[in-house]
């Protein structure tokens, strides 16, 4: 089985290729959709080459320039976007370059700002390969990490084409397995394609993401985020959907010190103060009960330890790029799949902290 | 008088303004194309500062944000963008604020390209104090410089109105009139619309660029800028043709130190090695002589130093972004007011340096 979607925004169309061995043709899609590539260099992340850069390089006729990126948020910094551009033109990068991006969220981010950045905007191929980068490689969004907060320097910046082989997943440690479930979760509460039924009646635990469900998972999950992002590619409406759970999360990250929780981790206890929000703002029939009992066996820490600080946690949240004119603003649900954005006072965002901190 | 252009680009449209007093409507001009704007942003030239910040920030209702900028090229550096990205965000920038730019190109390039990835993208205003920023703050290119060249690390990303009051070109010193006047020839070099004709008529020199001549000056030249980067937003072909002068005039900026040479002293140089170029490989009619007069009369430097290596200067040009696969690509011209994009020889390009070195 092999499944393919084609994203559309203002640049073009560029395909999203699901297919398990694809890692065995990456030359041969790279040069389908940028014919006239001079130079191709592929930008690893450190453990992602350890398990499958062998396997990239011999789809290669001749042997593109790597780059190895650290692991973790750590990388999606001003000094290795510098280091990168550095070598990239020390190697000879041209406006007919092409970076291709192997790795997850953090490789696709940084290389994805460095191509969007380097010569005004080369060619750029996400190779995802954890379940998170199934969100991050599909939209547009670049960039990385300031110390006021999250993804706060990038670009919207479209790929050429995302090639992505579920097979490299099978070496993911359950951790990340788990944080990239967290935007499938996120996917499935803000859409209604029926996408967290689906996960109820074929999904009990990871060991049961094979093969061919392994590609339908991704595919539907990325049809949800390519439906909105297709509406929406500059965030100027919809899109800010698809931060559903990030307000919070964002914060818990940033201040657990990046790496300390995953982003996914993060999100899913953010998904349950947002549902809390969409309570007491909206009065909103959600199901907060089932989704938790859905993370935990998952795996996931549904409270928030108590060492966490509530005001550093809120002055973080001031920072997130939906706040307008100093007021928060969070994604909540009216029901299950109707997203809405809506001010929300400081005072409630407090309370919904509380309702998902551990009693000790 | 007043004049004003309305260029086209692929996120609509954006105004020139050119008008004597202009900088004391600022905030009401930047709240016209930005209603919903919610901080401003004014990041201004130090030099500039000194001289119109008062008349700009009296323009406000309350005063903005001013982050000064330090005179010269080496504030288009990682360290300097990075230092404004903080500021910016320590001062509470979200999605609506506006970066408003006073000064010349370096200035304009920097805030920019800062308001291009801040939040993946603001809102921004160019408000050129130079003779050369009416080529710079046209056409949506932002960057800064990088070890290895300049401008090789930037976006495209078009202002949302351009501010132009000419009578702050008043205070500036001669070298650097001279050095925006190069771009208004390289205009009147690559276009057919009668700008070189104007020029003999109307400006001998500096002196006669005074009130209704100045502006009419910037519109024609701003025009033939516009007419180009109209065709071709992400200079994927004509846009090179505003590359004129600036293979070599790129190299010899960056061999002198930046600072060392003029940006337009430097283009005006490489203009002439473009012509000879022309004559060489073309076996063009162009006017040579008449504009190596023109250039004189205005005070450029019509000769290379022999202090300059020309394998160095090669070596800076292999990294220039019209290079392809390692080949060398210039300008060159047809005839007046037609150019075209040739790859060139090295020893052709060693022999148009050899023409424009002086002889002691």
């Amino acid at each position: 089985m092999s499944k393919r979607l084609d994203i559309n925004n203002s640049g073009g169309t560029y395909p999203v290729l699901i297919e398990h061995g694809l890692r065995f043709r990456i030359e041969e899609e790279i040069r389908r959709v940028c014919p006239d590539a001079t130079t191709i260099f592929l930008l690893a992340d450190e453990k992602a080459a350890a398990h499958h850069l062998d396997d990239v390089m011999s789809s290669f006729s001749a042997a593109p320039h790597v780059i190895l990126i650290p692991q973790g948020e750590s990388s999606k910094s001003f000094d290795e976007l510098e280091r990168v551009l550095t070598e990239l033109l020390e190697h000879g990068a041209d406006r007919k370059s092409v970076v291709a991006a192997l790795g997850g969220g953090v490789t696709g981010d940084l290389a994805g700002f460095a191509a969007a950045v380097l010569l005004r905007g080369v060619s750029f191929v996400q190779i995802p390969t954890t379940l998170l980068a199934h969100d991050s490689s599909v939209g547009g969004k670049t960039g990385i990490n300031h110390q006021a907060g999250k993804n706060l320097i990038g670009s919207f910046y479209a790929p050429n084409a995302v090639l992505y082989d579920p097979a490299m997943l099978a070496t993911l440690p359950e951790r990340e397995w788990r944080s990239g479930f967290a935007e499938v979760i996120k996917h499935s509460l803000i859409s209604r394609a029926g996408l967290l039924e689906w996960l109820y009646a074929h999904v009990q635990d990871p060991s049961d993401l094979q093969e061919d469900a392994l590609e339908e998972l991704l595919y539907r999950s990325i049809q949800v985020k390519a439906d909105i992002v297709q509406e929406d590619e500059f965030e100027a409406g919809v899109r800010a959907y698809l931060n559903f759970g990030h307000t919070l999360g964002h914060a818990v990250e940033a201040e657990a010190g990046y790496g300390g929780w995953t982003h996914g981790e993060a999100v899913a206890l953010g998904m349950l103060a947002a549902m809390h929000l969409s309570r007491m703002k909206l009065e909103a029939d959600v199901p907060l009960e089932k989704v938790e009992q859905l993370l935990k066996s998952h795996g996931f820490q549904t409270s928030l330890p108590r060492s966490f600080n509530h005001e550093k946690l809120l002055k973080r949240m001031m920072h997130d790029k939906k706040t307008e004119g100093g007021n928060l603003r969070f994604v909540l649900l009216k029901e299950l799949g109707e997203p809405e954005l809506v001010p929300v006072d400081p005072e409630m965002v407090e309370r919904a902290m509380k309702e998902v901190t551990a009693d000790d």
